[in-house]
């Protein structure tokens, strides 16, 4: 029996905003909840989109000369220890594995919650000579950090990313690798998530333990609160000295080496759909969409139709484009709400009418436009509407974040404004303002823009001279 | 400095293989010990190897309807003991995770041995209606059984797999897929790693632990003992009554779904160096080698030997070819058993006699055949002598299998056959005449080869009528 015209029921943003997320994230098929809290299934539509930032993000990483590797999941407490400001960020929230078979460990083990430790146990064995120098390692894998509340994609207890970690021999070269990375992950966000972002630093009260410089990038969602996106990490040779990584430099003097280590997640996924999705459901954007285009039959009993469908799927494909049909006697209303659930960028149907006319009609996701393709030309029309679709996702975020940026000169100003989006404010470059701001207007730094502007000359908290300008924000 | 003319020394496979394969393993670079007994770290040059397999295997997946997701990496204690033969099999090697943070966990939870009852209680969600099959899952990671004695590549507490997991309508349509996927894991051993397998039944003493039957593909190691490189289930409908995972079939009436799963592991990276390699180190066939052609300068000070090295570079790397220079200071001796240990296929030098005779140099890994190529045709040639490298492999690891296999009528030959290959028997499919097969003989049944022959009437162990030809072996 075929599937009724019913629309699948989501809760609307306006009335519920992260119901509405969660809505989409079971609804549009991208996650299911496993037996155990924060442990979540990526099915097979959501796994796909992380495959294509996968694919986009492996590609960069290899042009610039990185190499995948793979690091075994735990790691026994006693390295964990051995970079004092590292262990304490994360022994908290560490899950440990203390039995094997029927045998009590000798030494606990943690399912690793990043791998630096890792990295540099393997390093202080492989490294000897400026020879061997840069480093420039990566890999895929799952962490687990055992969080309190958990969310699909945005935290979980374990959770999809990359991390790359590198050594270089001179701290230039190392700086230089951090703020390469970081452009990746901003190339990544912007020009395939359509995501516009805000590079800067993270505060000392916010960067990873562990490092000295923390780089970030930002993107604000739908409901102008924050996501960090990607962050790239700069340690000095803090971890070398700690673990005791050193090699042979030119003139046969042993140095220290110095290190970086970058990591992006399946919390973009998150970011894609509160930042493009709307009451119907998801939105992706084409460059990442798993399908670009769904081809549906309209009155496919009538003769030619189905025939021609099959076809435009056939030269679609020929022609590069993730293009699926759905063949199925469900009804026209229950594909349309289907695919739009899931955010398929466009949706091309051909009927009796459009044969006769040599046409098919396409539907825009993004905002219900309708064009009609002649039939000759789909090759070319068809990724070129794409990159309409592509283009105008990206301007309309952008639009969304530079509408919701507040210059503020006190507390009160950014607590008020903070409701509605961003606050950049001047700063005196004191955590005890920057927890202060936290406390009285309940928003945290989201970065040090590496853009600065000068509103002021003094820290709206402490009314000392301002340093730098910081923006504020909630963040998820 | 540059590096000397010494050759990295390994030891002979003649004197003691199971050190020639662990130097092997280290020498060429593929692996590094962790601080954790059996927990191994994929080095970039190994876990390149292993990009190459997923690469083939992937596409093949994808070819034949197959989605990617990610499961959650731990089981809860409950869950894994849904499935009585499954926990049987599997509770004993299990790695368990008692503590989240700085709280013991309600339950405890075991890191992933496979992940059956994973996808079981997802599917018990998902699953409704015919509609709904088959449903078609793979996943690539890292899964993990706590083994007393370890190796790399062959027996790891954590090892690199991809596990295939699939939901029917009906037997047939889940016998045809077990048999499917083994079929591409032969294709992927035989024309990809030049491996040739022998396709056969395990025995119900053998099988995987629920699994109502198990495919396997064993290949030959270079010492004539037995690799089991990759496995294939079929299910029946138990795990689905255990899970209580039901579907509406045509009639409306609920229906119990039939299951396949299915794994390749980084074993067969293992089986690769037992293979192909040999005293020089490793040898990789071209189709999964990271790097296929290396080319040296040879007296690269002399004028436009460098410029014509980097040249042949350029132009194979746009023919598509996985090509590096090497223009380093090391000594062209240092480089030959450089890339020789690391198994790179073909070797190509240029000097500046060379260069007079618009000629190159190219040295075959396998066999140190030497072959003069007109610089004029390299995107030819080079793809053509790669070609011929991958097929002599191939033909040189079947001629090994080929002349290994003994027919046997006692179990005292079979004792004696066994040190020098397999043994194949007719046998009574009693699983006391395998154990003292195994007890007397020191072999394991490798399979039930598809391909049977009538070796004679009787069972060697009992003497009562026989049923099937066994394949016998010692394995890895």
């Amino acid at each position: 029996m075929a599937k009724n015209n019913q629309v699948t029921q989501i809760t609307s943003m306006e009335q519920d905003f992260a119901q509405w997320y969660t809505d989409v994230c079971t609804k549009a098929e991208l996650v299911d909840y496993s037996g155990v809290k924060g442990l979540f299934i990526l099915r097979p539509y959501g796994y796909a989109i992380w495959e294509n930032i996968m694919g986009v993000l492996d590609r960069k990483f290899k042009e610039t000369g990185h190499e995948n590797v793979s690091m075994p999941m735990l790691i026994p407490e006693s390295l964990l220890q051995k970079e004092k400001d590292h262990v304490e960020g994360f022994a908290p929230e560490c899950a440990w594995v203390t039995m094997g078979g029927n045998e009590e460990l000798p030494e606990r083990l943690c399912v690793r919650p990043t791998s630096e430790t890792l990295f540099c146990d393997h390093w202080k064995n492989v490294l000897h000579s400026w020879r061997d120098l840069p480093m420039l390692y990566n890999q895929w894998c799952s962490v687990m950090r055992w969080e309190k509340t958990t969310r699909p994609f945005l935290r979980g207890r374990e959770f999809l990313w990359q991390e790359g970690h590198t050594l270089h021999a001179t701290e230039q070269e190392a700086r230089e690798e951090t703020l390469r990375m970081l452009e990746i992950y901003a190339d990544c966000c912007e020009n395939y998530l359509a995501m516009p972002v805000i590079r800067g630093n993270k505060t000392e009260k916010e960067k990873f333990a562990g490092a000295v410089n923390t780089y970030t990038i930002e993107c604000m969602m739908h409901d102008h609160k924050a996501l960090q996106s990607g962050t790239s990490h700069y340690f000095g040779d803090g971890f070398a000295r700690a673990f005791g990584i050193t090699f042979q430099d030119k003139t046969n003097q042993a140095a220290y080496p110095h290190q970086t280590s970058w990591g992006l997640s399946t919390r973009t996924i998150g970011g894609l759909i509160m930042t493009h999705g709307d009451d119907r459901g998801l939105v992706l954007p084409p460059r990442v969409a798993p399908t670009q285009v769904i081809v549906l039959p309209i009155a496919a009993h009538k003769p030619g139709v189905t025939e021609a469908a099959e076809k435009i799927v056939e030269r679609l494909k020929a022609a590069g484009i993730r293009v699926k049909g759905d063949f199925s006697d469900n009804s026209p209303g229950w594909k349309y709400s289907e695919y739009e659930m899931k955010g398929v960028p466009l949706r091309l149907e051909i009927g009796p009418r459009d044969l006769e006319n040599n046409q098919a009609v396409a539907v825009r996701r993004d905002n219900q436009e309708k064009t009609f393709l002649s039939l000759d030309e789909l090759e070319s029309t068809v990724p070129a509407l794409l990159e309409t679709v592509q283009q105008a996702l990206f301007d309309k975020a952008k639009a969304n974040l530079d509408s919701h940026i507040w210059p503020a000169a006190t507390v009160e100003e950014v607590k008020e404004k903070a409701m509605d989006g961003f606050v950049k404010t001047m700063w005196c470059g004191d955590t005890a303002c920057e927890e202060k701001m936290k406390e009285l207007a309940g928003v945290s730094s989201r970065c040090i823009p590496f853009q600065q502007e000068k509103l002021g000359d003094v820290c709206p908290c402490c009314g000392r001279p301002a340093k730098k300008m910081v923006i504020w924000g909630i963040a998820y």
